[in-house]
């Protein structure tokens, strides 16, 4: 039997340290392609190049494993990938991350790990994002491996419904002794935004974006309580953005 | 009774003619206040600028109507907004658009016109997005000021179910006797990509993405069917991605 073919995005560029353990892991169980950002792509969300050219060069960063630096965004990386570099075939299993920093509740919605993901699912393949809960640019990634595997293992073996990419987050190493994986919603949340003004220089303003999450949710069965409870969170997600409870509403109480 | 105060944004830019119109509009019905990226934005979808500073400037591009030019993204222009310009008070509405193209179907994703409406969702606020199904740069504007009006107008009055923003499109101006306004949901569709390759002066690779629309859905319940039958389709849209409907699969198939 033939290995699996792996694509292997992220958005923290292609010479993060996240992408490399990915690469590593997924090489355990399959034949691995790398297509990723030349450079950071932290919060694109869903973005996608328009208007302007792309660039996408073979590199030997993990050595023996075919791999491609593109100037575009995680989105991009992936569409490359199924409509240019695999015209011929397609992958069996789209995996995006490691990602330095958690991507759980709303933060899916600007996260690029997870676009990575959500495109897979939009073309039809499986597809997971995976991030672990420690912005710390020291992150131990060493417990990670076994979770990774797994799930990725369980997607290859099982599939998934269709249009539909996991959203992972792993508890940092710090919280030791991991209880399990729960399969979980995203939780009710949001970021309160603070912009720190400055000056530049020439006395000119400029603003940080800081912030502040603030949990709404009070289930147990989200993925921040999941994480907090020390559990690995899989959230199953979709790109149907309708609300389709709305739609009713609308019809009934607008006047057109 | 004191008029509504309005956030007006877009991804197109804030020199842009689809929002000019949408102030002009706006001013007829509140108080305006605009705040919308310096430069083109399209295809942004739900990116937000992490790791980098941001400009607003004020700008006097729109007369007497308070505006501010931004370096960032929509979702940027709308937490601004929020978090920074309008710390004491909140708008009564946000709208974004007009985008010069149609955001019916998957596009919504890749959209920054709806992430700017989204934003305001996530906010709390009632927000919409407007987009004319008609890329041309010399697009004819004249026909949707009774559609936009009437939308924004029903919003105020009825509100919006909490966490949905609208997706609104407008058939082309060409499409004579729009026939009126449809609630729908999204079309099931996705764009098949095809990469352009070319050869820059120094003989090195880039690429274009180009690609046609796929639809496949069969169904007339969708914005794709609304528009293509000259209605204005308005899809109610909200942000969490989790697919409900795989929670139950995942937990009885999979062995973690």
């Amino acid at each position: 039997m033939s290995k699996p073919l792996i694509l292997v995005s992220n958005d923290d560029g292609i010479s993060s340290r996240g992408i490399r353990v990915l690469v590593e892991l997924m090489s355990q169980i399959g034949e691995v392609i790398v297509v990723a950002p030349d450079s950071p792509q932290s919060g694109m969300g869903h973005a996608i190049t328009v208007g302007n050219t792309l660039r996408l060069d073979k590199t030997d960063i993990f050595g023996s494993v075919s791999a491609y630096k593109c100037s575009g965004t995680p989105a991009d990386c992936v569409k490359l990938a199924k409509h240019h570099l695999l015209k011929s075939g397609k992958p069996d299993l789209v995996v995006s991350g490691i990602n330095h920093g958690s991507n759980t509740s709303i933060s899916v919605l600007y996260s690029g790990t997870m676009s990575a993901a959500i495109e897979g699912a939009i073309e039809g393949l499986p597809a997971v994002g995976f991030s672990l809960c420690d912005y710390s640019s020291e992150a131990d990634f060493s417990h990670v491996g076994e979770y990774v595997k797994k799930i990725a293992q369980e997607i290859l073996t099982r599939g998934l419904p269709k249009g539909v990419a996991l959203n992972v987050n792993i508890p940092p190493k710090q919280h030791e002794n991991i209880k399990g994986i729960k399969v979980c919603r995203q939780a009710r949340a949001k970021w309160e935004e603070h912009f720190d003004v400055r000056r530049d220089p020439t006395g000119r303003k400029y603003f940080w974006m800081t912030g502040n999450f603030v949990n709404f949710d009070k289930g147990e069965d989200n993925d921040e309580w999941v994480i907090a409870n020390n559990y690995v969170s899989v959230v199953p997600c979709q790109y149907d953005l309708t609300a389709h409870h709305a739609i009713s509403i609308l019809n009934d109480e607008w006047e057109f």
